[in-house]
């Protein structure tokens, strides 16, 4: 007995990933009571954004022009590539300064159960990317989870028979971190991968 | 160095109750990424929704028309008016069958940390809807927090200073409930409110 506006805007709510139908029934009430400002704002930001945002042509990020500023920059060292998964990675890294060459963003990982294989994810477009001659060495940088390592695993060997070097982070304990408090995984990982002093 | 449209989506997305910066990037990504229809769909609706929907005359809820569906109705009986935090409160009575009698819907409660007082809440709206001559008998169905019982004390104190019958739901262990997995306040309020039988 909702009206069907309100209908509407609860079931549109639930596009964003993580809610539910209770929380889509908070959000509209709390837009629609407390912050109609917020609500308009929101509203004609998604129109913006859907009109203006694209891929940027070399390094997939969401960008205003064809190419994003950071690969147009001449400040960048290009020989490097670093594939990560979501905008939010390169952003982590950025945040390191620890990096100055480019960025390829997947925009996902592989993971068959929601269907991404390869091809979703235009593991295509990256080769074509990484073999463009300047590139000398793609660093891997998505995630330790189970299909972050299967991404990196996939593309290594993609990249190996077109004869690019790939590499992946390290893993190990996180700097700061204390034994006690770090899992065995993580240590045996640690262990494995010791380096020489 | 994110483009700016992006950065505004994205804090336009913080509007949103419970969306932090971490989960309104988030939600950005998947939108352009994963779901450009939901997203166009979603702009639609908010705009839609603040165009058209309002506050029924007589029970406060959304609704499309001056008066909404229910308070139009002449099955519903006029002489008991249930008073509920928030529309969701309302669907979860209508689910039980057990009431038809009309509503009134504060959209909120009475929260002095967030700066929402009785002025706030528009209770002088409320009086007005409960002491139309018809209503006999204010059934106060807030939630049983503290801010919910703070208001249901309340808007009590005002009703009965006009003479208007009010009452509460009652508070005990919940039907099906075992008194092994039920809290000891709600244990000793079930003792306190014990009925004869």
């Amino acid at each position: 007995m909702l009206p069907s506006t309100l209908d509407e805007l609860i079931e549109a709510l639930r596009c964003l990933p993580g809610v539910g139908p209770k929380s889509a029934q908070r959000m509209a009430y709390h837009l629609l009571q407390r912050d109609q400002r917020g609500a308009g704002r929101l509203a004609s930001a998604l129109q913006k954004a859907l009109v203006v945002l694209r891929h940027c042509e070399r390094c997939n990020a969401f960008t205003e022009s064809q190419v994003c500023q950071r690969c147009a920059s001449s400040q960048r060292d290009a020989s490097l590539l670093c594939v990560v998964e979501m905008p939010a990675d390169l952003a982590m890294i950025e945040q390191t300064h620890a990096y100055d060459g480019l960025y390829y963003v997947l925009m996902g990982r592989i993971s068959p159960l929601d269907g991404i294989g390869p091809r979703e994810l235009k593991l295509d477009r990256l080769l074509a990317r990484a073999t463009d001659g300047v590139v000398r060495e793609v660093i891997l940088a998505t995630n330790f989870t189970n299909e972050g390592e299967a991404t990196a695993h996939t593309i290594s060997e993609l990249l190996n028979a077109r004869g690019i070097r790939a590499s992946r982070l390290s893993r190990g304990v996180p700097v700061g971190g204390e034994l006690e408090h770090t899992d065995s995984g993580t240590i045996a990982q640690a262990l494995f991968e010791r380096r020489a002093l």
